[in-house]
Order: structure tokens, then C-alpha cells, then sequence
């Protein structure tokens, strides 16, 4: 039956990319509350499609933790039949904003096919891989399913729309609609490859904390000849605070930081450093002559099994073309901690804010600011979902999948085996170029399609798992 | 003669303010190429105001080092007469970018009077001090003298504008004109006062050198997750840096940057420690608990006596409303070092460049650009010109000035001692809490007519100066 339906994908590719560009055009963009009516039109969009494919599809509301209406989910599901397994597959068709404008080589929300600089067709736009590209892999699976009987699975999909500003809105979400939800398993695309000859799936995810650090000096912007060298530079004080939250070796010096980080076995940690991995090939993806972070550790293993602190933003003082002497009024950086199993966001959290605390001098005021909080998170590789899921990537790649770590976070997952009580599969197609978060983000075209090949591929294999 | 002329100054006030607030509605911002016509309108304005005062008056062009024009210079001087001393004052009628514009509470360039903080009335705009106002403390000292025969020196104005953006286009304009700006003695007043019952004589002011630092990580924002912890973050590597800039005893560690600082006397010290120098007012005039800085020194040695190292701006990743886990390409600061006699901003240049370039990681790019240079400058405190200006402020205070040293800079004095070879005595009438540079910038009322009185009793006591 597979094979039917392959062939039937086989001869829908046009039309696929076709759908897939009319996904990407909408600017569904979840942090810009002036997109919130685009972004509602995507969702509606996706409903109207899934339709298409026969699905029994939803458009739902949320409420944000603040009160607020939260962007809409998509919730839609084939006709569930009694002693099948029920697959819940997760994704999200909000993007992150596209700015710098000016850096993208074709425009942000106009899906354009070209050779990237490896010489390999791709679909260019925000969201190409970030989800809506492996989301559209699952919708096109279960289309051309759909001719040949339909998936074998009971099969409910969460397309949700605040993936990029921390899904705060969807826990409660799930709350409310725990039965409607519930499954065996959840499948997500939202996750990459090490190279595009080599399937992967994903075991672990990291965790997060992201702080938003305020000092103010003076009560104004003053003079720097005036009062230079006799007040507290709000800049500088936040420069030596961030300067020492990292030791010579590259360590968080937190108090506690790395207390709860599991060990990681010497045989995961070879895997991690030879599944395919190239080095160079990482470095040279950023033009950086060489990685550096933690000592002891190689670049595979610091973006995964390794907990990290990063300025994401620095703001203070002038920063127009040439020189003001000034000493601005207040200094801002937003700091994010990635965290492994098993730091508790929570700990951190706390550890984190006394640290800067007891590092601000008496003369200068301190304001620190958290936003969303995930928990790093380990998916099984041995059950038995997993055992098929290995199977079905097998028989499109010609190769069984390596087990890897991501480096990123995918706050729900958490949720979903708080909740739902269901594991995760992590299937994802992205390149590690793939330009996620940043200008000129693509979808490797080949790569969509084999995401297509699989997911349909997955949901053969999870028709065999047994329900609970 | 002098009383008479003061007390024609007297009858005169309220149409003194009315011109002054005249000069103070051009938006005469030098940093902007959009102004360069309300800059010239400005300097049009002010030639055509000192042929009212009598005086032979020009708009003369300049040129930027660059190759492009400069904003032009107003020159003015009356008829001078053989065996007169000559006295140049220069000023300059450029003013600071307003922004942040948000932060004033009536418009920058909306001259206003209304009380300040501590009761006294004062005019509010962009300018007002610094250093509209104090040009017009001159102008008008020379209207009152035309009434009573002239004033007494041979006199020569030059009001320059590009004093906000380091002169840059002054010195080879004095080169050109040195036998015309030729002078016994150069009068500014473009300083302060210690508090507003106590005149001064300005008699050091600091140097400067002026940097960018520009780091480039990833060639491209990349996400936090899949790179953070094994690239090198440009905006962690640049706090590292400038947190490495200061040791414990918030002493500079550039190497050699201390060497050529001249000693200061004791007694020198205990006079900048003790003039009616008031530590809890200095504080106070910027909100902060205490004042810090280097070990060893108060508030009144940092910022006149010893050189410093401050952060004017930051810039790195992203700078929007709540989080984005991204690590941004580059990052950037613009790092200010005042410098102290015999501080040489051409040695402490390079040794910064060669500090920052040495703490750059291998995998780091880094761009240092320089603004603005200027020599730190003594002035003589007992020369005969000196000892004249100190009778006439007594005349006008009540008592005698106290010598200070400002933390500013004004770059022309070194090039007016270096061209044309004549020393300068500052004489400003600027109060601490004045704002220059800040939103809310003034001038306090009484400080305008009392600077006026002053600059007419300069006039006749230089008249007794001999000429060389």
C-alpha cells in the first residue's frame, strides 16, 4: 500500500510546492500584534486544506496566561476507528518575524525557487523550514493517503500559532481539550538533519530561559565629560556583569549551573562526534574560521548535550552613525540559557537572577524581565514507536536514522507528556543551513519531498503500533 | 566706563533673552546633513545680529579634512586699532542632536522659560548653555559697549559649527587665516561654574579619543539554539572586552595608560576637593545613591583630573520588544576615553587598538573606527591676562573666581594654542545641572545676565592688557 502511495506523491510534486507557496506567502508573523489579522487568515487557510484532505478541521481560540485572546490552533482529525492507534501530530504555521528586511535576496513572504550556494534547488521564505514546509510534508502525505483509503492511523493534528513567541497560550489550550487530544504518540517535523544523505531522528531538545537584563545610572543621558569617571556607565556595568558569567574554560559560572545536567554517556557522546559529523563543514555554514564554547567538548556536542548562556540583544547609549559623548541613562541585554536534561527552568531561572543581582553595584538600579521558560526535554529511543519509526525512515533513505540531539527547543513537548502523557517522536527535515531564524531561510526542495516520502512512511509504520 | 555700560546691560534684559531665544530656534545640529541649511541659516543669522553690534562681519566657508564643505564659520571683528591688545573669542553655534526627543517637556528647539528643579527660572532648549547662550552673553556685552565708544580691545569673533562633531574642519581654516584670527589672548566661555554663587576660571580641559568596535561573529544572525554555545557570540566577546578595560580599583589597564599623566599638586587637589565642591549635590543632580569611579580620587578629581574609559553605545542582536533566541552577526560599542594632560590621544589610541585587538578570539573579526581626537589642554592660571580676568569676574561676583578643571573637551583649544600661538582663558557660566548633551538642556536666567555683565567687565579689564 506504501508504495501506492508514494507513487501517487511521486506524480503530485508541482502541485505540492505549489500549495506550500501559497502557505508561505501569509506573513504570519506571532510576535507582531499589527500581523494578528494575516496571521488568523493562515489559520484559516490551513483548516479550509486540511478540508481538502477529507480531515474533520477546526479553526480554535485561545487564551493567552495574561488574559488575552492568544493566536487561534488548528485542529483537525480523519474519522477515529476503535482499536487503531491514535497519532497526534504537532506543528506550528506561526514563523518568526523576517527582519533584517534588507538582507533577504527575494522578499521574506514571497516563496522563490533557486539554487542555494551549494548548488541544491530550494524554496526561500520565512517559515520555508520553520514549520510550514515540514508541516505541508504531513498534510501532502495525508492527502495522497487519502486516495488509497486514507491513513491507517486515528490521526489528530495541533497546528498551533505561538510557537515562535513560547506557545504560552497552548498549555491550557491542551488542558481544556485533554480528551479530544489524547494519543499514543506524538509526531513532530520540526527538526533537522546532519546532512542531506543521512536521516536523523531527534532524542532530546534543549530547555530555555530567556532574560531581559535593565540597569539604569543616572536618571538621564548625561554629558561623558561632564560626569565620565565619577558615575556608574550602566554599560559598562552590564558588560562586566555578562563578561563574568563565563569562566576561562568557557563554563557558566552560575552558581549551580551544570548541578543537575545529566551525565551523557560515552557512547552517545562518540555518536554525537562522528554520526556524520563535519566539523568544517559547521564552521564554514557561519563563515567562522573555527567553534569555540565550552572546553572539552566538540561543536556537536556544545549545541546539544551542553548547557550554554548567549546575549541575544545589547542596548545602551548612541547608536546613530559617528560619535555622541554620552553616557546613556540605562543599559539593556537580553540573555538566553539553553538547558539540558535535567536543569529545571525554574532553578535556573532563579540562580541566574541572583547572580546578576549580586553583581550590581549599590549606585545602579536593576530590572530583569524572563519570558517564556522550557524544560529541556529526552524523547525514548527503544520504545516501541520509536522501533517503527526507525523503520519507516529506513525505507525511504535506504539507511537507518542516527539518533541526535537538537539544539533548539520546542517548549510543547514538555506540555505533551505533562498533559497528554504521550511520548514525542522528533522526524525532521532541515539542513543544518537551512538559514532558520535568519534572512534567506529555505527548504531544501529535495528534502521536502523525502519529508513527504517519510511522513507518509510513518504513518504506515505507527498503523502497526499497538494502542493503549 | 564699566558701570555705565552695565548699566545700559541692565535696561536691556528682556530684549537680551528675546535674541537669545531668536539664535536658540535654529536647529543647528552639525551631526545632521538634513540640518545643513537650517545650520546655515543659523550662521547667516548671527553675522547678520554682529553688524547690528557694529562689528565687520562674514560667513566664511570651510572644509572637511575629507575634501567635502564644512558648516561654515562666523567671523566678526570691530575696527582695531594700533597698540590695542586683541582679543579673539570664539564660540560656536552648532548644537547637539535633541533626541531622544520624547524626553523634553517643552520642544528642544522652543526656547521656553519656566522654573527648574530647585526654583530658578531658566530658558529650556537644545543649545541653551551649550553654547548659544554663552555666544550671547558676548554679543550682547558688545551691543552695550557700541553705546559707550566700543569696547575697549580690538576684537575678533569666531563662531564655528562643528564644535558638536569635534572641529574637524577648524584647524586648517586657522591655518588659512592665521594672520587675520591673530590674537594676545583667546576668550571662551563655553564651561561652568561649580554652583551659582561661586565664578570660575576654567583652567585644564580633558582630551579625547573616540572608538568603535565593531565584531562579527556568523556572517548572518543565526538561531541561538542550533548554533549557541559553539560559535563565538560577537556581542559575549565584546562585554568581555570592555569588562576587561577596568581593573577592581576602576583603574583603566590599557597598557602605558597612565604614563603620561602629568602629577597634580596637593594643593591642587585639595582646592578641586574642597571649592565649594559638593559630592551629595552631584549625585543628587543625576539620581544615583554615591558617586564611583577610580579608587583613591572623588567625584570632582574623576572627572577633571584623571582620564577615563566609558561605553557611549551598544548595539548587538535583538533590540525589539520581549525575546528572539537569536545570536546576532555582529556587535558593537562606541568607547570614549577622556584624556589628562599630558595625555597624547595619538599614543593612547593606538595602545587601545592594540588592547582590543589582542583580547579578539581567533574566530572573531574586528573593525576599530576613530571620530574625533583632541589634546587634553592646561591654561595658565597666572599669566597677565589671568590675572586681569580674575579682577573683572571679581567686579561682577563679589568675589574672586576659583580655578577648576572641566571633565569636557573643546578641541579647538589645543589648535588655537598650536596656530595661533596665543593662550586661552575659559570663563563660563554653565551650572552642573544644566544637561548639556541631555534632553531638557537650559540656562539658568540670572546665569545669562550675570555671564553678560561679566563678558562686558573681560572687555575692559584685557583693555589694559599690553599687547606683543
Amino acid at each position: 500500500m506504501l508504495s501506492e502511495v508514494l507513487k501517487t506523491l511521486s506524480g503530485r510534486r508541482y502541485q505540492a510546492m505549489e500549495q506550500l507557496k501559497a502557505f508561505l506567502r501569509f506573513p504570519s508573523v506571532s510576535a507582531k500584534s499589527d500581523h494578528n489579522a494575516q496571521t488568523r487568515a493562515c489559520a484559516d487557510w490551513l483548516a479550509e486544506q486540511l478540508r481538502f484532505a477529507m480531515l474533520e478541521s477546526s479553526v480554535m481560540e485561545t487564551r493567552h496566561p495574561s488574559g488575552r485572546a492568544g493566536h487561534p490552533v488548528v485542529v483537525a482529525k480523519n474519522r477515529h476507528q476503535p482499536g487503531r492507534p491514535t497519532v497526534l501530530v504537532y506543528g506550528h504555521y506561526d514563523v518568526q518575524p523576517p527582519e533584517p528586511l534588507e538582507l533577504w535576496e527575494s522578499p521574506a513572504f514571497e516563496p522563490t525557487i533557486r539554487k542555494d550556494a551549494s548548488g541544491h534547488e530550494a524554496v526561500f521564505a520565512r517559515g520555508a523550514v520553520d514549520d510550514k514546509g515540514q508541516v505541508w510534508c504531513h498534510v501532502e502525505a495525508i492527502t495522497a493517503w487519502q486516495a488509497h483509503g486514507g491513513v491507517p492511523v486515528n490521526l489528530t493534528l495541533l497546528i498551533e500559532g505561538e510557537e515562535e513567541v513560547g506557545s504560552e497560550s497552548l498549555a491550557s489550550f491542551m488542558e481544556a481539550y485533554k480528551d479530544e487530544l489524547k494519543a499514543d504518540v506524538c509526531l513532530i517535523s520540526d527538526t533537522g538533519l546532519p546532512d542531506r544523505n543521512t536521516p536523523a531522528i531527534t532524542a532530546g531538545l534543549r530547555g530555555l530561559v530567556y532574560a531581559e537584563i535593565i540597569l539604569t545610572g543616572p536618571d538621564h543621558d548625561v554629558h561623558s565629560g561632564q560626569y565620565g569617571g565619577a558615575i556608574p556607565n550602566p554599560a559598562n556595568v552590564l558588560c562586566q556583569i555578562i563578561a563574568s558569567m563565563h569562566d576561562a574554560q568557557g563554563r557558566v559560572t552560575i552558581p549551580g549551573f551544570y548541578d543537575d545536567v545529566l551525565h551523557v554517556s560515552m557512547e552517545e557522546r562518540n555518536m554525537l562526534k562522528t554520526a556524520e559529523y563535519d566539523e568544517a563543514a559547521f564552521s564554514r555554514g557561519v563563515a567562522i574560521a573555527f567553534g569555540s564554547g565550552e572546553q572539552g567538548f566538540n561543536s556537536a556536542e556544545r549545541v546539544s548535550i551542553r548547557p550554554t548562556l548567549d546575549v541575544n540583544g545589547l542596548t545602551a547609549g548612541y547608536q546613530g552613525e559617528g560619535a555622541k559623548t554620552v553616557i546613556g541613562s540605562t543599559a539593556r541585554a537580553k540573555v538566553s540559557m539553553r538547558l539540558v536534561p535535567d536543569q529545571d527552568p525554574h532553578v535556573i531561572r532563579a540562580s541566574f537572577e541572583r547572580s546578576v543581582r549580586a553583581r550590581v553595584p549599590g549606585n545602579v538600579k536593576c530590572e530583569i524581565k524572563f519570558f517564556g521558560e522550557a524544560w529541556p526535554v529526552l524523547t525514548p529511543v527503544d520504545s516501541a514507536a520509536a522501533k517503527l519509526a526507525r523503520e519507516a525512515v529506513e525505507r525511504i533513505w535506504g539507511r537507518p536514522p542516527v539518533f541526535t540531539r537538537s539544539g533548539g527547543t520546542i517548549p510543547v513537548v514538555a506540555d505533551i507528556k505533562r498533559i497528554l502523557g504521550c511520548d514525542t517522536l522528533l522526524v525532521g527535515f532541515g539542513l543544518p543551513d537551512d538559514r532558520v531564524h535568519s534572512p534567506n531561510e529555505k527548504f531544501d526542495v529535495e528534502m521536502f519531498h523525502r519529508g513527504t516520502d517519510t511522513a507518509a512512511a510513518l504513518y504506515e509504520a505507527l498503523g502497526r503500533l499497538k494502542s493503549v
